[in-house]
């Protein structure tokens, strides 16, 4: 398996920089190939306009997708895109390493996508969804939380997890065309000892080393969609 | 009303400026005050890290929360956090003016909450959802998409956007105390004539003017959830 993991984190000594590790721990060797992009030690960029770029089409009025359109025919983005985008085309295998923040990526992983799922090149022209660009690939998050797997149950205070990821999981990833595995949860490492923090990267572990047989969060199909993007009647 | 209004798209020519300037109009006279945050033409810079702070707590592991505590009793907030800062405790109102970026916020704008809603000063100690910080405030969501209406339906194909808002609305707005009001949507303004912009800024304009009428979207109150954050029984 080819693996990209991507993590955001600034300390590289956290929970997250051990999950990461183990990552590439996992996927370096016995066959596996692992890239990675830690875009707190890169320095990695995340405002989005007209410096994702190395060319201008409209130079009246920044519309980001006409701009990035224009990129993807004449290879004109900018390099710390490019690069990324050269690592999402190469794997097999996504992996997004972070901290929920305001229940979400923080934003240094935003702009990433952001900037790097760019209309042309990663989506658009009927590419989305099970007809999306890396199809037949894989992607999953492993994250951490400030509080317990209580507050994120149906009737925790913060709400469901599942759909607290939704605009992640669904929006991001299957919309670019990835099978999205359900993600691996470290619930409130900081309020742990350091035994069970052991447990969550031994069993991190052995779910990447299973991730091939893991099964994908079922998604409806772009066939069960009307031309007007709603769900068909199931009559 | 004190009104604080928050823009985050990187052409100032844009529909989303066409809003903000609307807001800036209602509330700039007939009794009310304004003030705003453009973050591309400020050049907030949205990563999150010790930049965040003029102190250091703990040299040695960079833990936020840890920091953040520490700023907010020692007021050593970086400048350009401390002066967001100062304008969500002033406004009565807080408006998010931005288009809907993978099905979120743009990065510019989610760094802005990592970095200025910090632990100690803006949530912590028992402070959140409705006995937060900004609790008795009103915020409300003013954003552009790229899709149809139709496909943001509980039956659409992105699925219903008040999901896909709940991780800001519930998850930032709310965790700080405010009342949320349901969202101001321009569907696609990309794909209308002129006249249908219009109406939008129009429609937009009288959405403002009434706002202190608007009903907050209803969430559970904190009272409801039992010392494990689960929801009491209902019996």
């Amino acid at each position: 398996m080819k693996a990209f993991a991507v993590l955001a984190h600034p300390e590289r000594e956290s929970f997250n920089g051990a999950l990461f590790d183990v990552a590439a721990d996992v996927f370096s060797g016995g066959g596996h190939e692992f890239v990675s992009s830690d875009l707190y030690r890169m320095q990695f960029d995340p405002v989005s306009d007209r410096r994702n770029f190395t060319s201008v089409k409209d130079p009246q009025y920044f519309k980001q997708q006409i701009e990035e359109l224009h990129a993807s025919e004449n290879s004109t983005f900018r390099s710390d895109i490019a690069e990324e985008m050269e690592k999402l085309f190469w794997c097999d295998l996504l992996i997004l390493q972070f901290p929920l923040w305001w229940f979400s990526m923080p934003a240094i992983m935003k702009g990433w996508v952001d900037r790097v799922f760019a209309m042309g090149r990663v989506y658009g022209s009927g590419k989305w969804y099970d007809q999306g660009v890396f199809s037949g690939k894989r992607a999953v998050l492993s994250l951490t939380t400030g509080g317990g797997s209580g507050s994120y149950a149906e009737d925790g205070l913060h709400g469901d997890l599942s759909q607290i990821l939704y605009p992640i999981n669904h929006g991001i990833l299957r919309f670019v065309g990835f099978d999205v595995l359900p993600p691996f949860v470290a619930w409130s490492p900081v309020r742990i000892s350091p035994e069970q923090r052991q447990d969550y990267l031994d069993s991190y572990r052995r779910f990447l080393t299973g991730i091939d047989k893991v099964e994908p969060i079922a998604y409806p199909a772009l066939a069960e969609f009307d031309e007007t993007f709603r769900r068909k009647s199931l009559v």
